[in-house]
């Protein structure tokens, strides 16, 4: 989490990572007004538990293999997203080391968020 | 335009079109109630005539090169993304057959959205 968030125009570069994936933490790419995106690095058999976020989310599998289980459960490789309404209790666990994408609409109506997904993600991260 | 919107949870394929890009259309993948996300298809030399939206955007280029061009001039190819600030005027001209994820919060507090987002992209996909 050390790399400085992106400003607006700023070129990121999400490309799969390859060789490097096992040395590459999550990051927040960048955290706007009302956007943020991610992206995580999930060892195979890692994941995160199950949590919601206030506003809705769009999953995007950059490579490898990831489940998502919400009230279903989708398996999503390379060039697969699917979006969560706001709210909806899911968790997200590895089939293949991977790393995915993350598109948060940081919901304030509710007064729910504020800044805790970034943090809620990572301590999701630190536990197998 | 003709596909049915991806539904919540819904497995929605946004890998490189490659052959088969020419013989397809820019689509809505979804719309949800806080953010749209849609499939732009350039043609090499085509574009988006200047325009802004009210909420934050990202723009994804899946591949092929397009530049953004806003305050500055920015050139993505594939696995490169940049986010934009609400209201920024900014347009898209493939310089390379492309497909481009645009996500777009649909910022309803300004009064000034209401669905337009696609119809205007539309309006500018047919003009040269």
């Amino acid at each position: 989490m050390a790399l400085p968030h992106a400003e607006s125009g700023q070129i990121i570069d999400i490309s799969p990572l390859g060789s490097r994936l096992r040395a590459t933490v999550s990051t927040a790419l960048f955290k706007a007004e009302d956007l943020e995106v991610m992206r995580l690095v999930l060892l195979a058999g890692k994941g995160i538990p199950p949590h919601r976020v206030a506003g809705e989310v769009t999953i995007q599998c950059i490579e490898g293999v990831v489940e998502v289980s919400s009230q279903q459960v989708r398996t999503l490789d390379a060039g697969k997203m699917l979006y969560l309404r706001g709210d909806e209790v899911h968790s997200l666990r590895a089939l293949e080391d991977a790393s995915v994408l993350l598109t948060i609409f940081l919901d304030r109506r509710s007064g729910k968020l504020q800044g805790g997904v970034s943090a809620g993600i990572s301590a999701g991260l630190a536990s197998p």
